[in-house]
């Protein structure tokens, strides 16, 4: 993939030869004269094939707008996932991820309530373009509905889209389409998501997990008032509820928007651990949104607005799981590859902003392992060697210890061939074989791991650093604006989470505040504490508050 | 400090009166006819007022090149310094340090004998150009000296300097200076630095630590050969040995060259530990080399080459101490200011290139201390109230602890005063009490720190995270180089280390290979392992093999 930073020069070049030089001359000679008394900056637009960048944006102009969130992933997630694709596949050391060629810039993520941001604020920033405190779905810090760039764009006549790779109701992509007052409202953040807003539907397309907000308890879902969305709504939209139903859609070329793609209860598994023919990576759920959207899209005077994300590079941070982590940014890298062909091959201006809400699990490629002075090095074989994440692993040995002859031979055998592992101790085989808590036992196979790897984690919460942006463009006019150092300009350098946000309404004119005054009356209470949920990787009422 | 990338612009309308603009049509005009079947590369350094960037960089025009090198300092480091400041100093979360405005992308950092470098290595990637092994001065991995951007600059006429807070044989400004296997062969390093090469001398101004290595150990020294260089060089190099005699330098208006300024025995201390009647900051000494050296270059064809480092970053990092490590970030964001102030004021066109050779301690500005679930927060406050390094601090207590009258409650004072922990516990007190090794009473200070700031680290090594590389430049030409992502052109998104020295190379036109043809003789392997120094913060000769 070339730099598009290079593109002015060649396109100049081509134009070089005497012939068209001339008639080019001969026009500037005219324009030189009727314009002799003009400012400079009526000549520059003149001269567009010698600057092609210096154009403003045109904001009603139509445009695709590709948000990517890599959640929880940090700085060092990079040198990890690199450094393991080289040793995997034998490559130079200046064998780069796809994201590598792109990055632009570094965002500062604190929250308004904390120096370290959970999910919900870090995407609260992104989508109302303000600081929230953590927990914040949508709302500012007084807890009042702001409007969201996918709202706006909507409004404008956009179609819109959320793809993630776990619960559609969590956090990122909540922020975008809902207004709640904490992230475990999901049921109403489901809600809010198929239409229940002063708005109407403001979503076209939902592919992810999180089927579970969907439906009642009754039913085997998590809904605490018994109402079943997916059939309330399967008039108005269309389900896919499984991979064969996802494969009809033939890479979003059969698809009626709204499309509401539920393929898994919670998460869709880590992709080391996806059985391709139960789950779509997330590329393949890429490529459908993007075809959908660009196809439905087509005739239209404005483009689409999608959210993608690598939501389980969190989860990998979380568990401190460095073998899952690997294979979850390889699998964002291959979305973001799909984002770029399809930039490349769009007559429309679209643009791709990739950046994380926060780093988690404070990931440290180097590790300490006794007090001799340290090791400088790791292992990325280790991470090879491991064919399964912790997560997956500690299911599989509460659910099939019970069943063996030997537990001991059991855990063996899943040291050696899940986990690549031979050298374990005998303190660490009893330890395995005495732990019958999920989490615990994930945390410790997980532990085992990152020692062999000397992969380093400083706790399951999240960090403070700040994390990468990425950018890619067909547009010259939105890449000189992406290209500027300036605050609430442009995204180069080093840059606060909110203008990520603003920087996507400057380009197509949202207006938050005019979005916040009408949804002002949008339900976003939390109503009964019964209805909180939370899951295996955030934390309670209580932590938070 | 605006960002130059808008500059251009600005310049445009400064320019765009219409009587200059007038002017500027009119010999535009005459130029277009007469050029009208040119190529349109020749009009384009015509329309220099248009679009000054294209210009290709002029590689013999007179140039100061400045490298600057964070020693340690990883992505994390910024986070928790700047937030450090913004509570310090009551200032709102979008205050942010200098160099974090000019921040243009990320460095990999990884030797070519292992995925965590050390500062040798990764300093001969800047100084030559390549890849080599950790521990390598100046030499490639098969152990034949490589020639360095210095000794190329200083060929061309350039005059050169080394500003460090460590020891001026140390790995970083080794790299650039001399040529040896390995890192702790300081003795022949300060014998290169002086002269003793086959180029001669190549080094114009030194000022920094590390006077050890310059005289014997009978008179208190470290040199092995008996050798009092400080003596045997002070015809040719003017000598200054203390703060008295530095301020005598006038800001470097007294300045003869060569200078020799050597201001410890080993290092220069932490910033939050000098004393700033007997040591001068960073930027004092920044000051004193840009004056110094300008001034001698003022008439000359060449400019100068010097590199600065913030060098203690690292020890800070090996010693997992967050308060040092805060307070000599900003010690080295005065001294990036000092040099961006310069170039703002330079006629010649100048560029300063900032990055890290690695980061140390594998920092994250977050730590789980408890096994509930982690809070999403750190607190800086811990570190405001510490007012000294564990370094000055564990030298404090093992050198009075035997001349209180109780020993509790000198220490129960230590830890009140200067580091304001007043929840300190029984056992920790018992800990430091009966800790008599320096080193491992030094790491429990600092863990006392760390915990409560919660500030991880998971190493008192290395880690292999990219680091950030920053940039600025009044000349348009080399801007337009350095703003590119390709790579071995510019600097712009993620690069390799090496890429650093290539950019340096290609922008003034040094050809390493031609250099290091000129050096092949220089003497460079380890004579006598009686020779190794080894000092609180590297490993030792069998850590490294």
């Amino acid at each position: 993939m070339k730099s598009i930073l290079d593109e002015p020069f060649k396109k100049t070049k081509k134009k070089g030869n005497s012939k068209t030089f001339t008639l080019i001359s001969l026009v500037l000679l005219s324009l030189f004269v009727v314009q002799s008394f003009s400012n400079v900056i009526s000549v520059k637009s003149h001269f567009h094939f010698n600057n092609p960048h210096k154009d403003k944006v045109n904001t009603k102009a139509k445009k695709n707008v590709i948000m990517m969130v890599t959640d929880g992933m940090g700085p060092a997630s990079l040198s990890l996932t690199r450094s393991f694709r080289q040793f995997t596949d034998d490559l130079p050391i200046n064998d780069i991820l796809t994201i590598d060629k792109h990055l632009i810039g570094s965002s500062r993520t604190r929250s308004s309530s904390s120096l370290v941001t959970d999910s919900a604020a870090g995407a609260t920033a992104f989508s109302c373009g303000l600081k929230s405190y953590n927990g914040a779905i949508g709302v500012d810090p007084s807890k009042s509905p702001c409007g969201t760039i996918l709202e706006g764009l909507k409004l404008q006549g956009y179609l819109t889209g959320l793809v993630v790779t776990t619960r559609i109701t969590d956090a990122t992509p909540a922020a975008f389409s809902s207004h709640v007052n904490y992230r475990w409202q999901e049921d109403l953040i489901a809600q809010h998501q198929l239409g229940e807003s002063p708005l109407g539907r403001v979503v076209d397309l939902i592919i992810g997990g999180g089927r579970t907000h969907f439906y009642p308890i009754a039913e085997g879902g998590s809904r605490t008032d018994g109402r079943n969305l997916i059939k309330e709504y399967s008039k108005t939209w269309n389900y896919v509820g499984n991979r064969q139903e996802f494969d009809e859609l033939n890479s979003g070329e059969n698809v009626t928007l709204p499309l509401l793609g539920l393929l898994a209860d919670y998460d869709i598994p880590y992709d080391l651990d996806r059985d391709s023919k139960e789950y779509p990576s997330l590329a393949e759920q890429t490529r459908t949104a993007l075809r959908a959207l660009s196809k439905a899209t087509e005739d239209s005077d404005q483009g689409f607005f999608l959210l993608i994300e690598g939501s389980r590079i969190d989860h990998a941070g979380h568990a401190n799981d460095p073998s899952a982590q690997v294979r979850e940014v390889l699998a964002y890298d291959e979305a973001f590859k799909e984002v770029l062909d399809f930039i490349d091959s769009s007559d429309v201006e679209t643009v791709a902003i990739s950046t994380s809400d926060h780093e988690t699990g404070g990931l440290v490629t180097a590790r300490q392992i006794n007090s001799n002075y340290p090791d400088y090095l790791w292992y990325p074989e280790v991470l090879f060697n491991s064919k399964h994440s912790g997560e997956y692993l500690a299911h599989k040995i509460l659910t099939q210890k019970s069943n063996t002859e030997s537990v001991e031979d059991f855990l063996v055998k899943v040291f050696e061939e899940d986990m690549g592992i031979k050298n374990f101790s005998k303190e660490e085989l009893q330890l395995v074989k005495n732990t019958n808590d999920a989490s615990e036992l994930m945390y410790i196979l997980n532990n085992m791991i990152s020692i062999r790897s000397q992969t380093g984690w400083t706790t399951h919460g999240h960090s403070a650093v700040d994390v990468n942006i990425y950018a890619y463009t067909n547009s010259p006019s939105i890449k000189e604006k992406l290209y500027s150092h300036k605050e609430n300009v442009g995204l180069l350098g080093n840059h606060e989470n909110i203008e990520i946000g603003k920087f996507m309404a400057n380009i197509t004119g949202v207006d938050f505040e005019e979005i916040t005054k009408k949804i002002k009356g949008i339900e976003h209470n939390p109503l009964e504490v019964e209805q909180f949920s939370i899951d295996n990787y955030h934390p309670s009422f209580n932590d938070i508050n």
